[in-house]
This record gives structure tokens, sequence and C-alpha cells, in this order.
């Protein structure tokens, strides 16, 4: 079978590569179409491993798919072949503590794909539980489709937010998580969303959006727009998905009393916290890892039309120009939110 | 002072009115420019009385407004003269444990504007305290900031409910405060709202909005129409909007496990009510009493285009064609959805 | 194998019958030590049906049971042999919707011990998943493991209630669910629970726990004591534990603005309910159906000493006896509230 | 008036002073019995500020007060004269945005007792809203009511927690907020509750009580502590209680996944929180300042027995040795819980 392997970091190559197929009784067998290339899959690429996770063997990358139900396991009722869906990458153990209070995506045991050393979707075929692959409406493309990963940690942090209907919301950060993030609360319930960056690309691909206002940082405090926009009181809610360890002042700085501040993005150290100022506040701060029990409503958005994808698949590579498709992501283009790759006609 | 009186059950006047009118230090003095027409103005103009609120003595109607601000108290710091605002017209005892709880809906001391014995404000001026008076932006007609009442309720409805982004949603009821409910939980992060009813014209207003599905009762069963648009598990939320005592099994039935209830509408006696049948799927219900802390969002949400009110406006009347327009409320046209009076320049 | 057998309305017999005993990699084989009388278990034996569910052949009766762990399957790693256990006897799927909601109690697809057509566990020894076993620690006894089952009913109850620290409960009924529910009130955060009954008996034994205050509804009006506990104000949380037509109407007028009311009772036929009540308070209501994700805090709360059960357990029955068992639960001594059955050492 | 006056930094008097004493309508005159020396009390005496705060003109100490009504206001309906009452120390603005919200403590507008410029309690007499001035039944002291002061800190993060029925909770720091804190927790839900800190004798007085297991982190590492007692999986909710910075490291690490932190200890400086692996559990963290709509619920624990705070007094003074009292207070004894002192019969 085709893949997109990484044989070592520095090396990939399309390539065939022999992966188990059995088809369990609760699994379903996709072929796959369309593949999103992630920074972990960069990452993986440019350093060989991400913190204990490390490329030790060859390894097939990828996690965000999606493809066309080939064959059904023999206990699977609400999908059939011909299905067009997206997938989970992460399988929680059914059975696990985490799992049964609905919080799966927190069960140490996730098998998560393209994870050293479980293999990704980047190759013709997977086989997938059943319960984590989601029928996708005729009318969603499948490039729509894989794009429901990464939308889904927006969604993650929109429900963890709890959003009130109308509530202002901001952003910190325009990388392709804050903008999926806030899509999400705006779809959500924001009445609208600041989002900041200092990246004049990424800003302009925000702005492109109804309800959502970019906020440049080099020339705009984020705090005066804020206040401007609220009356000085502070926004409902702040997502920090930038990661940026100066980011956080910032964030407390333009919560309201009372308000949420959702913690998306991932700082490699940890960061000087001002507690005291939360505080003050009296915030809630929650955090988000991956996400569980969003997908559906995550397709919901999108093939409802709230939701436009779309504009953020800044280019579509064939299956055999993968390698270049990588090429271009590690170069990281700053108008560049999502590379995809396709596999064929599904 | 001129005024739209009810002097007693059937008998409406336009004429001069002596009203209070002092300026306390926490108040604003406002010259009203619309104001709507609610089912309990006409509810008064028809009955008398609503329950325990008899009219027994004349009694300026009108609780739906929108004017200017024209004077302001001294210890008023976030209105100005000149500043266009709607009002919350119910003032709570903010001493009293209600009002500390954030519950000031709820408060027993409330005052609330066209209610045996309060005067409304279908009048010229009215005086009102600052903090429930809330400034429109410029682009939100008076028509629209006299809509905030009614909408208010949806919106009351929709923050109940916890909406999840992306949920599914069902109004059953597609009156005045049916549709303002459907878009509050549009607004508010619902994927899409089926919205039932059994009469056309109202189903076709509902149908007029990107988002909402009409669901003809008539032709098609509630909960039939429910299970092919959630694959059977159920809507995540039910607004239960008519009031009629039919609609609550078809409420139960419709609602997916562990969802939620939402009960707006106001049944005049008891009505039978399956327990069984709610805790089979363990939902939960909440009740709506008009509306605390939602005016912001209400006017955030309008400014920001998210929810349109204006094809609400079904007519216009001016001041003097003030008993006109009560006459239409009394005929229920099943097209009206809200008919405002307007009392000139402002 | 020895078995309690349901072997038709009303007939039921202590006698061998074959089960089906196959241990999987993710079980553990239970010897039965404990098993309490349930209503419904009496319900079966004297009308041969609950609703739907028809005694159409033997089966064996139990479903709140403790026991020690015999042998496991080979992925089990949080149980060992000799564990002392105790277990839930509804086994949901998994894989199911409900149950990565974290909802596996409404998961239609769930397996729930002596329901027809499923045998319950008055039997020697059963094969139950690790996952809905329960390890008891050693100074909790067999016959407060076999308790956990109807205390879980409460403490559902509770959780759902989201009692705040220092609430004033109140529940309606003193029968064996009430008595649970105003246990796990208590002890899960309430000042103090009026507990109302018209039975001296089981108001003997509620108010035979400190912080539980029975009210004798013959002879004092509910509301009233809660007027005089609360200052007038009502209670923070109702739980309706009797599933009687006529407490609903004492339940509205008991809670507090923006209170929140429990439906734990499961009345026959649909009550009357007075929605405006409920709106003008504006409360929430809670349903409870089983329970999920409680077990683990049941047996802390019982272990801590927070929660003392033992009272409770009215008598004791050798398995040989089991029969009299039954006729002594049907028979409804007003003392009663929980019979129990020992199977040998264990 | 006698009062306990801090003329300025290092320099206390007990004194006459003047006070404006005029009674409102809303407002009660209170004579002082019992009031508890806070650690800020003592900052002010000490550095002579907090923060921001300076005293710049002499200052009547004291926020932790009981005492008797002697006059009522004539809006007043709650509270009589003679009746005992403990007070909340910060009067917010009734009208304000975050007072309408129900989060009155963090009203910016707050005016509160011994923070400069205004003048405490710790004199013969005050003029107090009677909406923050709480009945204290019979037999609860007047010892008891000056500590519901700090109790109410402990009840805020316990109901910020959401505390769940049978949770297992972690409280870092066993000084008197931390303990304050376990016992909300305790009586607010937690079937137990580990108490770490390195000073022996608070770790004595915290294992005095019934439910708390004290962790002299000496000797064991908290995370082995909690592991053992949870299983490995983590404390439901952990509160910080120290300010220490060292300490946010282990909060994160005895955390569950899906577990609450409560931020209550305040640490000078930010400090360096590890984002990540906040995410990776997906923790939702609370912050607590003061405190909000937590009296009743305090008073009514402690009148119902379920909190026993008379062990914490740990010494009364009378008024005329006041300063005495504030001696003690700055050296500081580790056995030390709360210094109280009278003023007189009341």
């Amino acid at each position: 079978m085709k893949a997109l392997v990484l044989e070592k970091q520095h090396e990939l190559n399309v390539r065939d590569i022999d992966l188990p197929l059995e088809l369990g009784p609760d699994d379903v067998r996709i072929r796959i179409h369309t593949v999103g290339i992630c920074g972990s899959d960069v990452h993986y690429y440019t350093h060989g491993r991400i913190g204990p996770f490390v490329v030790d063997q060859p390894m097939v990358l990828g996690h965000e798919a999606a493809g066309t139900v080939v064959q059904v396991g023999r206990n699977v009722t609400h999908l059939s072949e011909g299905d067009r869906v997206c997938m989970e990458p992460g399988i929680p153990d059914p059975r696990s503590k985490a799992s049964r209070l609905g919080l799966y995506n927190v069960d140490p045991a996730v098998v998560f794909w393209a994870t050293p050393p479980v293999h990704g979707c980047l190759t013709s075929e997977v086989i997938h539980p059943a319960a984590f692959s989601y029928k996708l409406p005729d009318h969603v493309s499948f490039g729509e489709g894989a794009l429901v990963e990464p939308f889904a940690i927006g969604m993650q942090a929109a429900v963890k937010a709890r959003i009130k209907p109308g509530d202002v919301a901001v952003v910190i950060g325009a990388g392709t998580i804050g903008i999926m993030t806030a899509l999400a609360a705006l779809a959500g319930g924001a009445s609208q969303v600041l989002v900041s960056d200092l990246m004049e690309e990424k800003l302009a691909i925000a702005q492109g959006y109804a309800g959502i206002t970019a906020v440049d940082i080099r020339n705009t405090p984020l705090t005066d727009k804020v206040a401007e926009v609220t009356g000085g009181w502070g926004a409902d809610v702040v997502f920090e998905a930038s990661g940026s360890a100066r980011a956080y002042a910032d964030a407390l700085a333009s919560v309201c009393p009372g308000g949420a501040l959702v913690l998306v993005g991932m700082p490699v150290d940890p960061v000087p916290f001002d507690i005291v100022a939360a505080q003050a506040k009296e915030i809630r701060i929650e955090t988000v890892f991956r996400y569980a029990n969003v997908y559906e409503r995550a397709v919901n958005l999108i093939a409802s039309g709230k939701v436009d994808l779309k504009p953020l698949i800044s280019a579509t590579f064939p299956f055999e120009k993968g390698v270049e498709a990588f090429e271009r992501a590690v170069r990281a283009l700053p108008g560049d939110v999502k590379l995809q790759i396709t596999l064929g006609d599904s």
C-alpha cells in the first residue's frame, strides 16, 4: 500500500508499506481521499520528535483526514459502504475511567495517528472504529472534511468557554488554530471576535470573515481595542491561541470580571502567570486538550453554512507531490493556513 | 403629557395625563420614540386583567420601548444626553436577595411597566434607572431597539439552554416569542433550528431566516423531522414556546438523551406532564421568566448583524393612530409578528 | 448453580439453574455474598411485569449486590482475586454515543440485571465487566456494598442537583430512595435536609440522622416548615422522591427563586404540572435515571464515615430463606427500608 | 467612640475617634462584640500598606466582626433590634454591572472595611447595610460569627470548585485560609480532604478534624499520598492555599484528568505556570476573590453543626488589650489560627 512515510528526521518518501488492515466487528475500512498537513507532522519531519515521542522507525504521517467507507464491520449500523466520512485520529480505550466520564480525550491509553509508534493516515486505506468516523453530508467536500480535525480544537475551546449568546470574544494569535477558534466562537454564540496577531497576512485572513475584527498589535494595544469595544468592561471570553509567554498578561488584562480565559496555545516552557491579576477579576480558566464529542457538531456547523472553512485551504497537492507539500509547509508562508494532500478519486 | 391610556377594559385613549417625572441621581430622563405592542398590552385591553393584576384605574400601556436620553442624574456616568437607548421595563430592588444573586428578574419586588398599578411607557417621556437603560449603536434603529424587549425573552431562553456550539435546536411555536427564541438560539450557537407550528403565515416568516427550517405539523410529525435531522438521536435543545398543553409530549419525544427542554410558553392551567418520559432520557428542564443580564448581549447581536429583527416589524403606526394599532393587534393577523407605535422624531 | 428464580408471576424458587459463565478479557468472575431486594424485584414477583418488560420465562432476580472477585480477565488491571466489590447492574455499550458522552446510563443498549430477559445476580456467581465492579475497602461490609446500588440513585440525584455548600434541601418522600437521597444530599453539601412523609415509621428512620428533620405532613404543611427554616425564601433544592401526583405542587411551592427541583420519584401516569409556577421562580428541573459515574464517590462517602447506611438494613436472610425474604418485602412493613439476602461466606 | 486605630505604620492605639454614624433607610446600627485579626490588619500595622493601599492617615482596623443590632433603618424588614449578626465587610454599588450579574465581590466600586482610606470595625459601633448583615442563630457564638468572614473565603473556594458529592479534595497549605477551605470542602461534599503543609503545629490542627488527613510534605510527597488515596487517578479538586510559587507544580501533578484547581493563595509575584501540564489533563482552574452570596450558607453550616470553627479561635483578648493581641499576631505562632478581640457584653 502507498503511504507518505517519515523514514527518520528529514527523510520523507512516498512509497509502499505493509500495514495491518484487519477489519474488526466495530470497525470500518476507509479509502482515504484528503489529508491535511498539521504542524505536528511538520515537526516530526524537521525535528524527528515531539517531547517524549521519538520517530525511531519509519512512520506514516498524517492525522487530518476524510475518505470513503469501503467496508463495514458486522456490528456497525450507522455507516454504510460509500459513505463519505471524516475521522477522529485518537482512539481511546472505551472501558477506561476517562471514557466512562465522557472525557475520552484525556484517557492516557489513547492511540493517536502519526504519534510514534502509531502510523498515521497518509496512505490509501485505513481501518478505523466506526464510532469515531463521522458521515459527511453530500455538499461538504473531502477538503472540508479533512479540516474538521483542526477545527475540532477550536470547537473544543468554544465548548469549554461556555460562550453565552452575544458574548464578546478575543482570540490571541491568528495562526491556524487561532482562526479555527475564532470561527468556532463566532458560530458558537459570540457577537463578535477580536483576533490579534502581528503578522499582516494572517490578520488579513481573519479579517475576511464577517464578525471578526483583526487587531494588529504592532499598532494597537489589544487591551485598548477591547476597552473600546466593551465600554471598558473587558471581553467575556479570551482564547489564548499563540502559546507566546508574553500573551498571558494581555489575556488577563483583556478579560472581564467573572469572564473566562481558555488556554489553547501550548507554550514549550512554563510561563510567568500573574495569579493575583486573575483572582482580582475572579476569572475562570479552561484548558483544552484535543477534543471530545465535538466532531458531529463541527460537521453540523459546516454543513449548515454557519462556518466556512474553504478559504482556509491554501493549496492542495496530489499524493505524488506529497513531499513537495511538506517542503512548502516547512517554509511556513505567513499566508498559508492549511495545506492538503489528495490521494485520488476515493 | 400625551399618553396612550387604558381607561378600563375595552376603552383606550390617546390623551393627556399627569405622571410624576422627578429625576433621581441614578436615573435618566428619556424621550420615547418607538414602543412595541405586546400580547400582554392587548390582553389588558381586551380582558382588563391578567391573573391577579387588575386594571382598576387608568393605566398607560406599553413596555417595549426605545428613545433618546434628554437628561441624566448626577451619579450617571455611562449615558449622556442624546444617547439613543432601549430600556428594561422591570425595575428590581437592587438590595434584595434575588438581586444580590444576579437573579433580579425573580425579585418579588420588581416594578414592571404597564402592570397594574404601574404605568407603562406609551407616553412622551419617562424617568428610568440608568442601570437598566442600554445605549444603541448608531446603526441600530429605534424600531430594532424597541424589539430588544421581546428578543430578550428569546435570549434568556437561549442562555438558560446552555447551547453548545453546533447543537440542533427545536422551537415549538412560531409566534413572536417562538421566532425570537429561534433567532437567539441560532445566533447563540445552534447549527440549525427547527420551528414547528400549524399556521402557514407564521411558518413562512420563520422559514425566511437562513438556518431555520419550518415544520408544518399538520403535514409532518415534529418527531419525524427531528429524527431525520439528528439521525434518530433527538435535538440537543427543545424550546417549548407555544404554551399548548399538547406540545409537552412532543417536546419530550423530540429531545435527545441528556438534552435540555426550555419552557418558554406559559400555559394557563397545569398541563399533564410525563415525568417518566423525561427521566428515561435524564433531560434537564429550564424555565424562563422574563430576562436578566441579556440586554447588552441582545444589542451586541443585533449590532453585529448576526440577528436581523427588522423583518419582524409588521407595521408601524404614528402615536395618534395608537388605538388603531391596538385594534389591529386584537385582530391577531397570523402574519403579524410585531406592531409598533412611534411618538415622533425623538 | 443455585439461584433465586422467578418462574413466573407469583412463583419464586431457590433452585439450580444453568447460566453462561464465560469470562471475557475485560471481565471478572464474582462470588456473590449479599443481595438487596429492590421494589422492582418485588414488582416482577407480584405483577410479572413492569411496563413493557414482561417475565415470560424463568428469570433470576436481584441487582443490588456485593461479592468477592474469584477470577480476573486478562486485560483487567485494577482488580485482583480476593478483592471485595460492589457492581453496577447496568452494562452499556461502551461504543455508543451516550457512552462517549459520559451518559452511559441513558444508553438505549444498556443490559440491566433482572430486567427481562436478562438474569439478575441472586445466584452464587456472576461474570461482570471489571469496569463496572468497584473495590470495597476492608471496613465496608458486604451489606453496605450491596446498598451502594440504591444509594447510587440518591447520589445521582445529589450530583444532578448541583448542591452548593450550605444549601437547604427538601426531600419529599421518606421511602428507601427518599432516605438515600437525603443522605446523599447531606453528605454532598446540604446544611440540612427536611424529609417529608406521612408515615410515622419512615419519618422516624429519617429523623434518626443528624442533619435531617422529618416533617410529618399530616400535621405540618411542608411549605410552612420550609418557610420557617429559610426565612420565607424557599429551599435551594427540592428532591421529589415520592412519585405521588400531589407532591409536585408542594415541590414547586417549596423551592426558592432560581432553585432546583430534582425529579427522582416515578409516577405511573403523567401528572398535572404547573409550568407557570415553575417559571415564576425560574427554577431548574433535573431528572434522574439510574446513575452514572457515582459508584466510586458513593463508596468513598461510605468508607469515610460521612454516610452511614448500616441502620437501613432492616433484616438479613440466608439464601435458603430467600423466598421468605420476598414475602416479607411484599408485606411492605413501613419500618422496613432494605431487606437483604446473603449467599454464604464469600 | 473607642476604636483600635492604626495611626501609621508600627503605631497602634486604643483611643477615642470621631466616626460618622448616620443611619440610612437601608442600614442597621450594630454594637460590635467580637472582631478577628486578619493577616491584612497585621500587614497594615507592620508595613503601613498593601500594594497600592497606603495608610496615610489614622485608620480603624478590623473587618471580621459580629455584634448586635441596636437600631434599624426604616426600609429594613429582615432584622430587628437585638438580633445578633455577622457582617460582610465589603459594600458594593448595588447598581453596578458586577452587582447586577451577582458578582458583587468583583465590583470595582466595593468599599471594604479597613482598606485605606476606609475605617474598619474595631470600634464600639458601626453603621452597615442591612443587606450585608446576617442574623446568627442563638446557639452560634459571637466568636463563631466573627469567623464567618475568613470561613467565607473557604466557602467561596468550595462553591467555585463545584464539588461533586464524594469528591476527593486536596488543600495545599494549612494556614488559616487553608483550614477554612478544607472545612468548607468537607462540609460541601468532599468525602475526604488531604491538607498539606510543612509546619507540624498547623498540620496537627487540620488533622484534628474527622475527614481531614494531614500530609507533612517534609516526609511524604503530596503526589504520592494523592496517588495512594485515589488509586493513581488524582484528586477531583485541588485548592492552592499557600501562595507559594513552588506549590503550583504539585497542584497540577495532584489533580485528576478533567479535575479542578482552585487558586486561593495569593503569591506576591507572577509564578512559573506549566500550561501544557494543565492542558494534558484538561483541567479547569478557578480563581477566588473574597466572596459573594456565601454568608448565609456559611452560617447555615455552622448552625447545623456540620462545621465546627470553635477550635480555630486560638485566643481571645479584651478590647483594652487589643494592641497586645496584634503583637501576638505579629509573632505568628505556628499554632495560632485566629486571634480575636472582644469589645464587651454587646
